[in-house]
């Protein structure tokens, strides 16, 4: 007997599910319902749809091979009916049935089921700010909305426009408005960095440092208290230091998970309002699935649970589902968290943990910071990569990694490299070992991702006492009262005119000097040892490792302190 | 009491365990003796001097500060010494002493060792065909010889150029002399593929058909047979097809490791003629370790041992045994096989084995092939990739990928993802879920590497009955008599003049008519079922699992053929 298969939701994990479900088992029926009137389109498309790289709204509704995924289409092609515009009300576990309303007609209809999956997505969280309802505040939400915003900006409508909130979408949607539409555009953030949680400080310094040589002017630690309107139309934010105008208003202050259909019909739902669900994405009625960014996962990197609302997870998860709807007993075992985004010329991306997410979960971790080209050192047009890695003390254990680097493949190849393997928990040596793939025109024979394993081992094993750029700042800013001397080791051209510029506190001793000038290093002041990517000092601090030198060397070297748009 | 370290080999491994050393145990007296003048070169960059790329030697000698690596930098930055000239003749395991002739002076010299370094590299196989030591006619095995041949290049000495051997260094030689000097080369593999045991088949000739494009000409299955020479100097190859007519000759058949000092000590040598090294990289004789291009390594994949000269690998041996000369204790526990190389606009590399590998080595395996682009399908601008993977039957065990795409880190970024996890033995699943991080600029949400798993789990469990490219082409060849319907199930725009074309053996009925025209299939025919790119045709399949059609599906599709050179 063919079994019922019920889905709700249609953006990514629905229609994947019911593709996978009816081609393994062509006998079952299969219906989808969503209460919006257009399903299965690519949500993450949404700026490249705003900014013009894809023209129509369509773009983002279409196969590869220029298909509309309508119902018609998924009923000729996939074998499964699509009912549009009908919003589920309440599931009925003891019947298994579905109470739905059909928003066409008013109607309420009720859907059985044998195996039922919620794919209901997530909603961007609206802050109550008073004004958020005026016109030309918008979240990012679904197509309806984007078709919206991309109206008014290419009507002319929009001179200067806000984003609130300096996350993964409202960056692309900043990058969108500023880049192609000549917005002068403004990110508000109430962090103290942009993109928190997903990358360190130093790190998403140097994304906003971009953003800002880019015209995007970045307002971090700062927060919109009220919205300014006239007529009905939003014409300015004001936040707690300053008064915006903009006639365009981005909401990107994260979403929330659509679990109110789960959490009344008494499922289990987790710390992170997310849907629980076991590794075969079975919720705690094993007759409902549910995935995508309805549910939260296990972190696999700290073994806890974590949220991650992310387009390609729901679609691997749709076709696990899919394989158990049709009796198969497959798994999809959580999350590593791999993370990686586009801003005007540059790339910027992470895998795991960052070391304040890390240190949050109690790790005991620390984070080894490199400078390094894409490709060959001799090879030309090779781009610099900026990146970090996470580790812990004592196992030595790779906790994440993250970077920023130009705007082509190079920075993600390292990160797939260490999100591929991060479940099973390597070490800095396993990271060390780990054979990139290598020709000069696409990596170094030992590559930043090598280097990066072997600084934080350096590092951990105390042979590198390293400090970071603000503490760098921090030392160079009050170098009169704390006495410190910065030894700059790089060759004379590059390390003179600081040591004339700054008198007594910056002295240049070349590398290839430093055994024969030892003497002239005082014992009784703090040395940071700098050079342009941290190697160079490196070395130096090894060599004056048996003298009376207290050394300090300053990872990424100068080189991490310009990207991060501090020039000495 | 200060250790003695003698490292014999000063190209790639020898400096980087010296240096490593020195900085782990300062009070070491560590000696590097190279026979050549010339150290700590880039040997892999030869084809990018040859070419121009790296305009002067030294390019490939300096750090990537501008230092040039030579016996002071080592003493002065890194505090070791350096015997350039000075050859290696014979290992007195008793004394710890070794016997070395100083070229220069032609003097023996007699050096100690608390432990002792085989850095001696690799020697490209000069293969025994008369006339091989005529001038014009060159091994890429060191500086010297990359200067010569550029010189020739350089002074418009060469207008017709054969490489001999189409391994990786013999495709990079034959760009760098057709690119930019517009030089006529031929190049000439004795297998029936270029890259052979790096790729298979199918890959290979998408290599081949690209280097044809750049006017690179290609015969495989052709063995050299005499060199003509006129006054000495080379003027053609011929083989046992044709003559080549050439002022150049590239041989690069190979190289075998120099084991032969090792060898005369009594040193453990392997299958391949390489030393025979513990994870430690220490050789029979605890006393003298040993890596590079002159060991042979445990392959993580087949669990067997592989000999992998590259200079990646050199550098990361090098720093375990420097850290192990120092009194760590770490490990290199062998290689997976990781393999990339730039060819024109293109970029093809691997992971682990070729199904031929594979199979060779005893596995039963199979492999899944897929076309798909390397951005999100509605991004502009993206890349195709063609990928193939390699897996073990019963076990679902991945063994290995490989694939063609874009000269850029696209293919870099999944084949890296593939290698860096190969060790921990994943499966189809692990990889159908490698989080691969995604956003529309840079991959899918359902990216290729996920697809490639997907699909081979289908193959696998025998849901997609897929047939290659060859096994097309030959039922294309002899549609007449075998009977083979050709169901190409694309629009109408793309299927219909086939169609036409192709009469009775063609029949076009797009995805989307197929459930209600299943009787127009016949049931007593084979059926091929055709797209673009190998999934519409997989749904067409499993649209037609419960009807009576005896169907196979082309693996990746006419997009596969195309890039294969064959147009129907």
């Amino acid at each position: 007997m063919s079994q019922k298969i019920l889905i709700v939701g249609g953006v990514a994990l629905g229609p994947k599910a019911a593709s996978r479900a009816k081609r393994l088992d062509p006998t079952a029926e299969i219906t989808l319902i969503d209460q919006d009137s257009i399903i299965s389109y690519g949500g993450c498309g949404i700026p490249y749809y705003v900014c013009g790289d894809v023209a129509e709204p369509e773009g983002l509704r279409s196969t590869s091979f220029h298909s509309l995924r309508d119902a018609d289409y998924f009923a000729r092609e996939k074998g499964f009916a699509v009912r549009a515009g009908t919003r589920a009300l309440k599931i009925d576990r003891q019947k298994k049935e579905l109470l739905a309303k059909d928003l066409n007609s008013g109607q309420d209809v009720v859907l059985p089921y044998d195996k039922l999956v919620l794919a209901t997505g997530s909603t961007p969280f609206v802050p109550p700010i008073p004004g958020v309802e005026a016109e030309g505040i918008f979240t990012v939400s679904d197509i309806h909305k984007a078709v919206a915003i991309k109206n008014r900006l290419s009507q002319g409508l929009v001179g200067r426009a806000v984003v609130l909130g300096g996350g993964a979408i409202g960056l692309e949607m900043a990058e969108a408005m500023a880049d192609l539409w000549g917005v002068k555009t403004t990110v508000v953030e109430m962090m103290d960095q942009i993109l928190p949680r997903l990358l360190d400080k130093n790190i998403a310094l140097m994304a906003q440092r971009h953003l800002e040589e880019k015209g995007v002017t970045v307002y971090t630690s700062e927060r919109a208290e009220s919205f300014i309107i006239e007529n009905g139309k939003v014409t300015g934010v004001k936040t707690d230091k300053r008064t915006i105008e903009a006639e365009l208003v981005i909401l990107s202050v994260g979403v929330r998970p659509n679990s109110q259909l789960a959490r009344e019909a008494g499922l289990a739902i987790g710390a992170f309002g997310g849907i629980v669900v076991n590794k075969r994405m079975q919720t705690s009625d094993p007759s409902i699935y549910a995935g995508g960014d309805c549910v939260e996962m296990v972190d696999l990197v700290s073994g806890g649970s974590t949220y991650a609302p992310m387009g390609s997870l729901a679609n691997r998860q749709g076709r696990v589902i899919g394989s158990n709807l049709a009796g198969k007993s497959e798994t999809f075992d959580g999350v590593v968290g791999s993370f990686i985004i586009k801003l005007f010329d540059n790339c910027v991306a992470k895998a795991g943990l960052s070391l304040e997410s890390a240190k949050a979960l109690g790790f005991d971790a620390l984070a080894a910071f490199v400078v390094q080209a894409d490709k060959a050192h001799f090879y030309p047009d090779s781009g610099m990569l900026y990146m970090q890695m996470v580790v812990e003390k004592g196992t030595q254990r790779v906790l994440g990694v993250q970077g920023i680097g130009p705007n082509s493949s190079s920075l993600l190849a390292r990160i797939s490299a260490v999100a591929a393997i991060l479940r099973y928990k390597p070490t800095v040596q396993d990271i060390a070992n780990l054979e990139f793939p290598y020709a000069p025109p696409f990596a170094a024979a030992m590559d930043i991702i090598n280097v990066l394993a072997n600084t934080a081992q350096n590092i951990l094993e105390g042979r590198n006492r390293v400090i970071n750029q603000d503490e760098f700042i921090e030392r160079f800013n009050s170098r009169g009262a704390n006495n410190t001397l910065f030894v700059d080791v790089r060759a004379a051209a590059q390390g003179e005119p600081l040591m004339e510029k700054y008198g007594p506190h910056w002295l240049n001793i070349p590398n290839n000097q430093l055994r024969e000038r030892i003497d002239e290093l005082p014992a009784d002041r703090e040395i940071v040892l700098v050079c342009n990517a941290g190697s160079r000092s490196y070395d130096a601090m090894c060599m004056l490792q048996n003298s009376n030198k207290n050394t300090v060397n300053l990872q990424g070297g100068i080189g991490g302190l310009k990207r991060a748009g501090i020039i000495l």
